[in-house]
């Protein structure tokens, strides 16, 4: 898929169309996760190789930028920017539909 | 990533986490393509084992229903279903971030 597609749809989801990185951002928004160690933390237990690598592209991509909190030993947090704040209505979207068509209990998947 | 997880963002991003499956469901939804050729036909150029594969997912989870339109030779088409249709914000949120922050030209990002 080209980078950049003339579909605003497909360029965002060249941006974001994984799962990993959704919910990093999931975590960055929702959850005011800051840290590699928080990030780490989550209960969907994302492989550290890929925490990393994702971080990385976050920032590279302007979605998170990466800020000494502490020196010696110095300390990273990961802040969103705005263009990182403005994922929030699709995360929002995603939530209502994993709200109403995905129960928690397999045998009940429609609401 | 458990396949129920307790946030529904989660378990949403199990269900669509993949460029692949959203990219068809955005035809499916907005381009109103029906057939696999349709399909295959996106300017995204999507691999048609992964297009097989991704069609059949779509029909197990619910999102797309397999329908014969003609015999003589069997012809099929996949339409959205009540579940799928609802992936319409979702969808919706990611063109608008899409035309908002991510500008075709690579120069201009930035809104």
């Amino acid at each position: 898929m080209s980078d950049r597609s003339s579909c605003p749809i497909a360029r965002t989801l060249d941006l974001l169309g994984d799962k990993w990185t959704l919910l990093i951002l999931r975590d960055a928004l929702v959850f005011n996760r800051r840290t590699y160690s928080e990030f780490a933390g989550s209960p969907e237990r994302i492989p550290t190789n890929l925490l990393a690598q994702r971080l990385k592209r976050l920032v590279a991509s302007g979605l998170l930028e990466k800020v000494a909190y502490q020196q010696n030993p110095q300390r990273f947090e990961y802040l969103p920017t705005a263009k990182g704040r403005a994922i929030r209505p699709i995360i929002k979207a995603m939530r209502n539909y994993g709200e109403t068509y995905l129960e928690m209990d397999t045998e009940t998947q429609e609401p």
